[in-house]
């Protein structure tokens, strides 16, 4: 990549961070409702200290570290660097304050964008993407954030006023049909992947038939009317017992109101749009869909095979493969050896992206994951047979 | 009380809450680091909405209310006013904002004082009394929560530069001696009292000594050294296992650094001072330290005999009494019905002051109280024998 | 007391323990179905434990402990000997069986009996008149515990076939008065007492008037059929919140079946008899009961100050008191001290005795105490104004 | 299977759960110190109870059911029988007996074999076979809970006096080399098998190196004395919090006792043989271990292809491999279809088979899976490249 254009790429993510922040008011950077959700201000202060800490202390000579408590306080998971606070803690604090972390990030571009200006090492450059890459994971992750936050705000307010670019329009759902055989899986191109991309190897596929669409809210409705909620069978064990713990009748954000589904969005509570991807569904409602529907969920690599012919994008779809290491993946040195093997247990693997997803950020072998029982993102339903 | 003194009064204990925020910023507002805290923007708004709900919706014809959500927002215990928020969820309420709120209690205050100047009865003036009366509470509630959260945070924030008024002068304390007999407790004044200071009646106290002054750091160190924290014959079977579950060492904001006490204070931390009253001990702790010195808290009854002669101010003090219903105590009909005897089980009671309670919101009848474990208000040691 | 008299008595109060356990099946040593609950096999071993560590180790020259480690797993809360078993960890030993626990108890018996033959102090006979009463407090709770295990299986075994002692014919009950001034309270007799009855000390009554009997189901079901459950006005705010976490709307061991409230008793499963007093109840309910009624609780003093003069011995009765030290309390040296003391905080006291309690075990002065939350135990209500 | 064997076939499977019963006393039915764990009188009934449910009920005309209050008592997870008691309430049932339970069993037995000396159908010899694998898998869970029965009791008393058949001798463990390509995975053969077995089907595998052996007691011990437990980055992030929360620094069983580990066994506490295969691992622990070594587990799939040439039978082993469905898994209708599928998500298959395991009861293709916490069954590590 060439000195400008990574100047330019630099800015353009970082700013994008900021634009996502515009319409929030400053209480709202500070609260966490959910220990899985973060604090916007800690978003902002984290990627910040990704490039602090993994390139500006290491790569640049004399940076002048902007306040050295910040080590502890936006830190996430990454143990190598000192300790760091308890994540359901992130919402107590009230310090430093939303400004104070604008003007950290504007000292670590500032330092940042010197340093790209000079003459910097390939290996450094590769670090700069994995950061921007970073960063654009925290964005979708920011928005998710900021709508659980308003969503669960008893005044609902609305995030912004357009409503996002889904299509709602009714379509002919198709199956398309693949031959058994084996195909090529994971990432073998020259730009940037994760290390969880990597390790291109083959697998052997069955015959398979997987949906051209997403589902859509009608036919989930369809499955709650039909007393999807209400048994056992479509469900796993685990999925079951947490229906009963947390009982919950439909995705997260819907609320009934007067006889009429209410879908809390970014633009405000809205009624649900029939012909829409069904969206904020849990690993254990998809599976149990797709049971009712005598069907079940593609697996990751179907999904990968068949990409070029889905319609996707709308939503990061729940696959039947559990998020596992490919052959000779093998955990990296430093910071980077704990981006992503460490996860790899009791997770499930999503494809796709969602209409919140950073521009550019996704791909055919891009590989998202999270907890069965996780509704926050912008999670949706394909199914497979 | 005349008119004018009651504007007056009005406006200066309003004013009061607003001052004790002017050195937060909007963040510290919003935050609720522990389910007994509350953030300040919640005691802000909750203090008019007693206002508006109490006095301004009942006795001012066409009253405008400000925001109808901020009912199910503002309410705090009150069963009877409609739903409310569940405690521990206060702080995760960015909306209304600070700025919002501030306004609404500009909006409670021209009200009030449009009334205030009116031909208001003495019933009214009697629910406006209670209101401020209420509302002191809550400034001394609100800066302890202050403390709470900032001294929470890792970057150890200031509250204020000056140090508070306490004298920490070596003193020599002594022991006043009463006679057993009869004696009268409770409020027989005609000022505004609580109705759990009422029912002025008669107890027989054998004969005591008490301490003039309160239990210092300094000698609080003594039974930390040796080993007071070990040693369970000195502990309530209820404060040993809370010991066993949350480990603790000393009162609560100490920190040993470099084998230096450090203790958080509103003005920053700093070194303790050996010869203050020890603050923010619980009751188990006080009772422990008591057992240790071969004495005993004194009853709420003694405590209020011997008033007079004490030096006191400082800090609350736990006293051997159980918070109880005086003889005749009626619950009383509608929202005031919900202050006091609800809580009349598994509380201590607390008799004086602290150096942060609101001026004049003290007296000798005056019966605060606190769940045994609690150690977030400035909660003293005062020994009987 | 002479010798014999000494003999006769001790192999009567154990003997007990022992025809209490006759009706149980061996699986129902075994079990703890509650935190608050022992198994019968634990309160066997308890109370033989007792009088081998209290006794027999430190007064019979040549003892031969049965078992060192049944220090270990026999002790209670007594910290001075020892490490113990966590208390909800009862219920998970297989081991020792119940036949070597009986084993134990003869052991154990055999060197008291050839003790007490033996020429012995006052002071050993004071501990084995404590270690009498101690065991007489466990058959009470052998008891209650036996009834809450069998009378949580769903197959409601009986514990035996002939019913107790209650008379449940119609009366008509009235209120006594008495005057207000001061009288004497606590144990003054020369028989044993235990350490939280002596201190006996004046108090000052107002007027009061005090019920001659205790609640009935009947009137109890008033209570429950108009609402008493669903309307927090009667409640205190710690006994509402627990009703909301822990939903119910009756006694404990009341089902509702059919239309029909139907009664778990020793006898078994069956239907409320209407003029029996209430049974189970905890304080909160005791307390929300007298509200509802416009009445309250009598405290400790009035109940012992009438108690000569009302029906009681049914049921333990609730009192407004909280459990606290009466003037002059000290906690003893050595095991002794660990008996009352410590459990001074956050119960309230009963008075009385029930259907189930160990004869001659209670009398006036008597105070036992649990957690207002508490149901398992004979509890009932009496009211006062 | 001809009649005859099939009588012969019930009864030895039959008899060995009651002789893995034999050791123990009747207190020992009874207890369950863990949710995991299931009391042994509850696997005698609940293996009774899937005979007389899905087997005597359906097909035995004139069935005298033994007692209809066992359907709430001996249900598992079938939810299609019924309510089932809640699993950690298991422990508080001291009803039906033991003998009771074991009268049940006598019933059950002599119908069956009725039914069986009757002209029976080929289904029907298929659900008694399902029955007599379902009672082999709960004889190993019966084995391991009573493992965790008396190794969590303080007086460690022994199952039984003779050591069970385990090789300690020191041995030379080899890597075993397999080609990349297509393999056939799952159960082709003619017998019985479940169905997450079936589903025959290819996959293709990389070249891999799989251990002869399992790693030994010597082995791990290295791990932990190199601070295996202390370094995050051997553990995935999951792994890691639990060792927070629930400290512990070597297998399960496991007791330092002045400096010597001792391992407590079936045959009572001992210490640990240096040359046996380390048990009691959870998946977080082989998995850290691996890491640890610069080697990852074995797939479930290269298990299966190289078990021919393995040592295996000793512990059940660990792989890399989630709980996932092969291809074409249905679930079936009624019963058997709980028996599996629902528990295909959050949990880590094992291959292999234990000490404990019941004759005849594993082979290559068979599945067994826990979660990755889990550590009271026999596990073990094999090691692949």
């Amino acid at each position: 990549m060439m000195k400008d254009n990574m100047l330019l790429y630099y800015q353009q993510v970082r700013n994008l961070t900021e634009q996502h922040c515009a319409p929030l008011e400053k209480e709202d950077y500070v609260v966490q409702p959910s220990p899985d959700v973060s604090p916007p201000k800690w978003h902002l202060g984290h990627t910040a200290w990704f490039f602090e800490t993994v390139i500006l202390k290491q790569h640049l000579p004399d940076y002048p570290v902007f306040d050295y408590t910040f080590d502890y306080v936006f830190n996430s998971y990454y143990e190598t660097v000192g300790s760091r606070v308890i994540r359901t803690d992130r919402g107590n604090l009230s310090r430093p304050t939303v400004d104070h972390v604008y003007e950290y990030r504007k000292h670590v571009d500032h330092y940042m964008q010197e340093l790209i200006k000079n003459n910097i090492s390939e290996a450094v450059i590769q670090l700069i993407i994995l950061g921007l890459n970073h960063e654009q994971q925290h964005q979708e992750l920011l928005l998710s954030d900021i709508k659980f936050i308003l969503g669960h705000n008893p005044l609902f307010p609305a995030y912004k006023a357009e409503p996002l670019k889904i299509a709602t329009e009714p379509f002919t759902p198709t199956y398309l049909r693949f031959n058994a055989g084996v195909y090529q899986i994971g990432y073998q191109g020259t730009g940037f992947a994760y290390d969880n991309e990597f390790g291109s190897h083959q697998v052997y596929l069955e015959n398979f038939e997987i949906a051209s669409h997403l589902v859509t809210n009608r036919e989930y409705m369809e499955f709650m009317d039909h007393g999807g909620y209400e048994d056992f069978r479509f469900w796993h064990a685990a999925g079951w017992e947490r229906l009963k713990q947390i009982p919950k009748n439909g995705p997260l954000y819907w609320h009934l109101t007067d006889g009429i589904w209410q879908n809390y969005t970014l633009e405000g509570l809205m009624p649900v749009k029939l012909d829409a991807p069904v969206n904020h569904v849990s690993f254990y409602e998809a599976y149990a869909y797709a049971s009712w529907k005598g069907a079940r969920l593609p697996t990751e690599f179907e999904w990968e095979v068949a990409s070029s012919q889905l319609t996707w994008g709308e939503r990061w779809e729940w696959t039947q493969s559990a998020y596992l290491p490919y052959p000779r993946f093998k955990i990296a040195e430093g910071i980077a050896g704990e981006y992503n093997g460490k996860f790899m247990v009791g997770q499930q693997v999503l494809r796709g992206s969602s209409e919140i997803t950073s521009p550019g950020h996704s791909r055919p072998t891009y590989r998202n994951f999270f907890q069965p029982e996780q509704q926050w993102q912008y999670t949706g339903i394909r199914l497979a047979f």
